[in-house]
Parts: structure tokens; C-alpha cells; sequence
């Protein structure tokens, strides 16, 4: 595939914009992306976003942006990943300009969940189950991930408190975000006394909704001038059975390893080679089980890396450098590519307090529902 | 671009399918494209549906459907673009295969419409319209086109009866296909005689919804050896403003006539050596404006196509001739992918008494919205 490189970001603070349209929080990102990026135009706008057809009744969504935009007569395109539709938009766009269709993108992640009258979140989360053999026995996706975490505690002989490193570095590599949901410092106290949500998972194992949009603009990698040059090295796209209970092993994220996998290969990376990985903790099981399968640690030994301090900003593999999921914020449909802005910004050093000392090389990977759908993607510094 | 070509083709019949799930109808349709193509897999699947995830309760469909088709680790994605989305998939596939990143791909357009308890068709077809200026005030899609045909009978002096030879061609046509949703030949009587819908639409200006999916495996044109051989000689995409009343000429589809002119430069091809056009009748007057926008009439004047007998499958601009959205039945996201498998057809020579003779070229083009986002194809047979 021909070389992409990414010349502009922008992002909004993840919070509850009640003052804000949907069209306004993704415009706003996309506005900033196109500012860092020097340019007034691009080629396409390629959209991920879960939920407004459902809480919003907007579909359309490519062109509803555009329009906003002012990129007139521009191709536009909205894909849905669930979760996953971040970085699903971001892959897409990077096809589309290693085509040769068009020579420059804008990527939007956007999602607007806070003040929908009349939606039900939970219920528009489960659309990233199966609705026929999933969410029609009454389970709720938090429900899902909550089965998975207790076969891995009884599974491995974890007990409840060794996932707490997970939230408190998110937590605390937060508060040096300016755009994060939470900036909250909390202790293993506060990880092991908060409300139960669906057992074993309580509230600071589980990712706050928000709204907010990222967006990333990408070009052709020899026309970026810029220094430091970032360049997608490897963008990869795998996927799983939709229904948990399908897989022979639940607790080996297949999609993860797939993904992963490749991503390495057609980089030419290790993962020990990874600088920053910003990783899916929509839930602390999850954030264990992607270290697991992306080759940071042994079945059933991914929680050893948070107990160890191995996951900081001065760890082996830092995780979740912004907050993460957990603490920046998980709006749905934006995820993915809040993930690829902040890599950028760890590659450009912007990243103050949470800075990784001579990151290059940098880990996103992005999930659609339980594991089914997984996107990851390596960006570098070229130098 | 890379030169691509279309391997296999598979289509449902449209019609009330309540024994069927959504992911039967899909899957049944890519089961069919991937026998006709010779293939048991594919690299990566790309689905394109407008309604599932407000109908159904159903996000993640590329996995959703790779599950059910056995496409186990495979990439799967799910594009939206109202009307439009099936076209809109079609051309993400295409880019990724010309991208290098994926060497086949599995294009399914489906929709599940008919028999959604609860779901109210008509608010669901109005999420393709703007939810903040349009649908707010209480206007329906099939009302936003109305106001557009009440105009353009107003502005040029055409009658109602004028639009008729649009709605008795694309009847008379879907008698020859046994996927078409109506079966059901009229006259100018039937059309003057039936029931309004807004006036001046009435219910055979109108296309009908129904259930149905149609697909095609594309891969790299040179791994192509069975004749004849079809390839994609262009595919463009452009917009329009999403609100209708932003539009200086609402008579003038903007997005239709951009994307027409770069696929016709792409391709290297006049619209006088097009043999047969699948467009994008949901409405009469949708049908006019197409033809005119596409470069087969002067403004105010396509509807002089149809009265002069020149739409007919033997005239010198054959329209809709599988039933078009008019009678072979428009299933929304799934119409674009029907479009692309009936000019197969007709390149193959497949269509018995509505064959256009030694059809060679052919054109499809699928509209998102009123008019705000288009996707047109030129498909070549190469000799």
C-alpha cells in the first residue's frame, strides 16, 4: 500500500455538550484537524459514528458533515464499526487515498450520547451484540464483558483488586489531558469500594460515555513536509464471531491476535519495539485480554503488567498515555480515533506529563463489540 | 486506479420476506455471488444497509454477516449512506482492492423492511433527510420530493400524466425479472387513477420498500478468464448539500452531475455511447432530474425522454431496465448493489425481453438522500 502519512489532528474535550449539536462536535474536531493541517479542502470525509441513526434519527451522516464543513461536492462516507467505527473510518480513508481516488482525506470520530431524551444508552450499546442470540436472552453488553472477566478470575485465580492498576493509571495519566472526560485521581480504595455494575465489574473497571469527536486529516506521505513526519506503517483489520458464547475460547481475543498480527508484519515491528500502546479498555478484562493477544504477555498474565507498573508512562508497555477508555472517555464512535490523535501527539512529544521518553513507534488498536471486529494500526516518526 | 472487475454476482428476489432474517436475506445473496464467482472466500466484506441498526436493533453488520457467511477472521465492514449505501459499498470495496490491502471483496447491499413491529417506515426513510431543518418540521422524505416535483411542473409546464412512461416502463420492464418486487404491467390510467401520496407523487410515481440483498465479488481485472469479462471503468462519488432548501437550484441535482462528469472522464466515455443506465428512480420526478443532471436532456426537459419511447429498452437511453426502484422494488440500502448486478446482467446478456442489444457500457448510479450524496459506475464489457 502506497505510504500515508497524517498532517493534521483535532479533537474536542470528551464531556456533556448539551450546548452542542452533533454536527457542531464533529465539525469542531474536524475544523481543527484541517487548521493543524494547513489545509482548507480535502478530497473525502469519511465519518465514524455509532449511534445517531438511533438517537438522533440522522443517517446520511458523510454528507451531513460536508455540508457543515463546506467541503461542497466532496465525496463523503459514513462507516459504522460499533465501537470499532473510529478507526474503521480511519482504514477506510486510508484505502481510499493508497487507491489513488483521491489524494486527501479528513477522518471524523463523533458521537453525541449524553442528553439524547428518549434514547436508552444501555440499549444502543447492545447493538453491538447480536440482537438475535445475544441481546434477545436480556443480556447487556456491559453484561457480556462481565461473563468474560469472571471466567478469567476463575479461569487464572485473579481476585477483583489486581485490575485496579489498570483504572488508576488511566486515572491518573488523565489528569495531564486537557481534553479527557474525568480528571480524577483515584487509589485502590476508590477502584475496589465503587458501585457494582454487572459483577464483577464496577464502575471503575467500566468507561464512561460521552460526547466528543477526534479527527485526523491524511495525505500521501512524500507531500508532508512538517517535521516530526508521522506515517502510518501498518493498518490492519481482523474480525471474530459476533456472538461471545460462538468462540471456542473466550478468553482469547482472536480478532486482537489476528489483527495484531499483521499489523506487525507489515510494519516489520516487534512488539517490544512499541513505544505507546493505546489500547480498547472499554473494561479492565478488556485492556488484559489486548495485552494478551496483541503478544505483550502470556493467556492469562495480562493483569501481571498493571500490578507490575509495567503499563506507566515509564513502563515496558504504557497504556492508555491520555486515560484511556477509562478516563479520557469512551464515545463510542470516536474512540478509534482519539486513539490515533494521541499517538500523534506522543510521536510530536506533546504529551507533558504522560510524555513517553523517545516514542517512535506507536500502538492503536481499536474494538467493535466483544472482540468481533478489530482494527490496529502502527504509526511512526520518521525521522 | 487499479483496474477491477466483477467475478460473481447474487440477488433475492424483493419482496415481503417475514420467514427470513435480515442475515439470511444477506447472506443468501452473497452465498449466490460467491458460487457464481467460483470462490468459497473472499479477503474482506463490505455490507451496505441504511435501517438495521434502527429496525433491528443491529450495529456491527460487516462482522454480522462475515459470522454467518463463515468469513472467519475477515475483515468486515458496514458503510452507510441512506439510498445510497449499497453503491457507497461498493465503491469502498473497490478502493480497497485497488489499494493493495485486499486482494478480493464480498459487496452486499441488504435491507429488512417490511414486516419491523414497531418500526415506523416512514420516520426511518426521513433519517436520510436533515434531521434539524428538515424532519424537524414535520416533513416527510417523500414530502421533500414532492415539493421538488411540484416545482419543476410548475417551472417547465409539464403535467402530472407527463411522468407516467417513467412508472409503465419500469413495470412493463420488471415483468422479464423474476427478483422484481412487482409484477404488475400499467397503463396511463393505472398511473393517473392511483391513490396520492403527497401531492402531486402518487403511489406509482412512488417506489415500493420491500426485503432483499444483492452482492458481487470483485477482484483485480486481470485475475479475471471467464467472458465475458466485466470491469469497473469508473466509480465517483459526490454530494450536495443535505437539506434541500440550502440548494441555489433545487432542480439542478449538483451531486448527479458531478459525479456523472468525472465517472464519464474516468472511464473516457461520452453519455451518447452509454447502452443502458440503471438510475435512481424512487421518484417520477427523480427519474427526470437524473437524466437531465447525467447528460441525456437539457434542464426542464427529461421528462420528454420518456414520452418520445427513448427510456425503453430499445430506445436511445434505456432506464430501469430490470423494473428499476419503481417495480423491481427498492429495499434502500440494498438498491445500489441491485443496479450493479443488473448491469451485469445486461453486459452479460442476461435479461431475455428486456435486453438491450449488444449492450456493452452500462451506467448505474444510486442517489443518498435528495440528491445529497451520489455514487455513479461505468461498467465495461471487455472484448
Amino acid at each position: 500500500m502506497r505510504k500515508i502519512g497524517i498532517l493534521g489532528i483535532g479533537q474536542t474535550r470528551i464531556e456533556e455538550q448539551w450546548d452542542k449539536s452533533l454536527r457542531e462536535i464533529g465539525g469542531e474536531a474536524a475544523l481543527y484537524a484541517l487548521q493543524d493541517a494547513g489545509l482548507e479542502k480535502v478530497d473525502a470525509l469519511f465519518v465514524g459514528n455509532m449511534i445517531a441513526p438511533i438517537a438522533d434519527g440522522q443517517n446520511l451522516l458523510g454528507v451531513y458533515f460536508a455540508d457543515w464543513l463546506g467541503l461542497w461536492k466532496k465525496e463523503a462516507i459514513h462507516i459504522e464499526a460499533a465501537c470499532g467505527s473510529g478507526a474503521a473510518a480511519f482504514r477506510a480513508a486510508l484505502m481510499a487515498v493508497a487507491s489513488g481516488e483521491v489524494d486527501s482525506a479528513l477522518v471524523v470520530g463523533v458521537e453525541k450520547m449524553t442528553d439524547r431524551a428518549g434514547m436508552d444508552v444501555t440499549a444502543s450499546l447492545a447493538t453491538a451484540a447480536d440482537a438475535d442470540y445475544e441481546v434477545e436472552q436480556g443480556i447487556s453488553f456491559v453484561g457480556i464483558n462481565a461473563l468474560i472477566m469472571r471466567r478469567y478470575m476463575h479461569e487464572f485465580g485473579w481476585k477483583h483488586a489486581d485490575f485496579a492498576p489498570f483504572s488508576i493509571n488511566a486515572h491518573a495519566n488523565a489528569m495531564g489531558n486537557p481534553f479527557a472526560r474525568l480528571h480524577q485521581r483515584i487509589t485502590t480504595e476508590t477502584f475496589e469500594k465503587s458501585s457494582m455494575v454487572a459483577t464483577p465489574i464496577n464502575l471503575f473497571d467500566a468507561s464512561p460515555i460521552g460526547d466528543g469527536a477526534a479527527a485526523a486529516v491524511i495525505v500521501p506521505a512524500e507531500r508532508i513536509t512538517k517535521h516530526p513526519k508521522i506515517v502510518v506503517s501498518a493498518s490492519s483489520a481482523a474480525t471474530d464471531t459476533i456472538a461471545v458464547h460462538s468462540r471456542k475460547d473466550p478468553l482469547h481475543l482472536q480478532g486482537v491476535y489476528q489483527s495484531a498480527k499483521r499489523a506487525y508484519q507489515t510494519a516489520g515491528v516487534d512488539p517490544d519495539e512499541i513505544d505507546v500502546f493505546e489500547l480498547h479498555d472499554a473494561f479492565t478484562i478488556m485492556a488484559a485480554l489486548s495485552l494478551e493477544a496483541s503478544g505483550f504477555a502470556e493467556r492469562g498474565q495480562g493483569v501481571r503488567l498493571g500490578l507490575e507498573g509495567e503499563i506507566l508512562p515509564n513502563g515496558r508497555v504504557p497504556i492508555c498515555t491520555r486515560g484511556g477508555l477509562k478516563a479520557r472517555g469512551h464515545p463510542v464512535g470516536a474512540t478509534g480515533m482519539y486513539q490515533i490523535v494521541e499517538i500523534v501527539q506522543q510521536l510530536r512529544g506533546e504529551c507533558g506529563s504522560t510524555q513517553v521518553d523517545g516514542a517512535a513507534i506507536g500502538l492503536a488498536q481499536n474494538i467493535g463489540g466483544s472482540g468481533a471486529t478489530v482494527l490496529t494500526h502502527i504509526l511512526q516518526k520518521e525521522t
